[in-house]
């Protein structure tokens, strides 16, 4: 066990540049179909994602994630099959005005971007009594999403694109990346070089949604009341 | 709908300093409980923390979250008194060993810290069939996740640390900040002011849990498969 006092460091705000380089790589972030090159990507620099991803923080320092990462033709195939599959069920559950534009909507990248990533969960990592995670069993969850998001902030540093899939059967998944029970998929991930990204969320340039305003979301000390 | 073309900007590798700027951000990020200094949070930081949140990616560009900023003492004085029930049922769920441990840790800066700030879910936004949700409901859980890490990388580059109680009862934090039922509150977060982190996550520091091997953690193509 380190003393405390050796342990704390001089923690201030950073220089001008080093915060608009966190906030440049927050708001030019994107979710990437369509924009992958098929340039390889680094061991070294996939290494840096990964540590990223594990310097998330976690509930109880549990680190509850592992890093499946997928290269083999095979695989992504077979994920990719499980896409259009799992897509089609998608599409029938839209009225008729957004079925045409759902279909037309690219959502993957699976075989065009050189690496794909599954972020899981091992709900038993650390044992049964997790500390904070003692009334919300979810908290693993959050945990590993959190490292989702660290891995593609930084990927965006590294001039590299990030796609999160999420139409799949989650029979599929654990079937085909051998996921034992106690094991949940929680993120599948397209990963390669990009040399362009739409300068607003392809859902919004594509004319799906529109972002909200940010004041309307924010509340004073309890729900619903303004500031 | 605007036109692809016109949307797509170039979007390399970040420079030297920038990419360093993101990893610093992201592995100098502490979960802070005991360091917040009492100096008030301007209201323009704390606006740039939540329009950091805001570009979180979401399922459907969905943007399911809502943000309650709590400054009021009677409401932090509340949020304490649950935390101190839910903990005191936490610590009777550790065995003998590490109870005492677990007793001696400060798990949250409810009151120190000069804003409190509920990130919360809204599991009905944008109607019943969302884009990306239809296989996996939780997507939506997952998103304000990401806005969660948004918040903290940015709050670390402003100089503001940011500590995540999770030992509530869900029914508390409901009724105290007056959740309607379809809204989930994902992430209580404690914000303020710090001038010193631990080099290290705190419960490494203070012997609870080490930093696993992140090789040990990374498989090739399937589960098990060791690269």
């Amino acid at each position: 066990m380190q003393d405390k006092s050796t342990s704390l460091a001089a923690a201030g705000p950073f220089s001008e540049f080093e915060r608009q380089a966190v906030y440049r790589a927050i708001f030019t972030r994107r979710d990437v179909r369509s924009q992958f090159l098929p340039r390889p990507v680094a061991a070294a620099t996939l290494e840096r994602l990964l540590l990223a991803a594990h310097h998330a923080p976690s509930v109880g320092f549990m680190q509850p994630w592992n890093f499946v990462v997928i290269t083999g033709s095979e695989v992504k195939a077979a994920m990719k099959a499980a896409f259009v599959k799992a897509n089609a069920e998608a599409e029938a559950q839209f009225g008729d005005g957004r079925r045409q534009l759902y279909s037309a909507l690219k959502l993957e990248g699976i075989g065009e971007a050189p690496v794909n990533l599954c972020i899981t969960c091992d709900r038993t990592r650390s044992g049964p009594v997790v500390l904070g995670r003692t009334h919300n069993r979810d908290t693993d969850i959050y945990s590993t999403v959190c490292a989702v998001q660290n891995l593609w902030l930084a990927a965006r540093a590294e001039g590299l694109g990030v796609g999160w899939v999420s139409i799949f059967n989650d029979a599929d998944i654990r079937s085909i990346l051998k996921l034992p029970d106690h094991v949940v998929p929680v993120a599948y991930l397209c990963i390669g070089h990009v040399e362009e990204l739409h300068s607003a969320p392809e859902l919004e340039v594509k004319g799906w949604r529109k972002r909200l305003d940010m004041r309307s979301l924010v509340f004073s000390n309890a729900w619903g009341r303004r500031r």
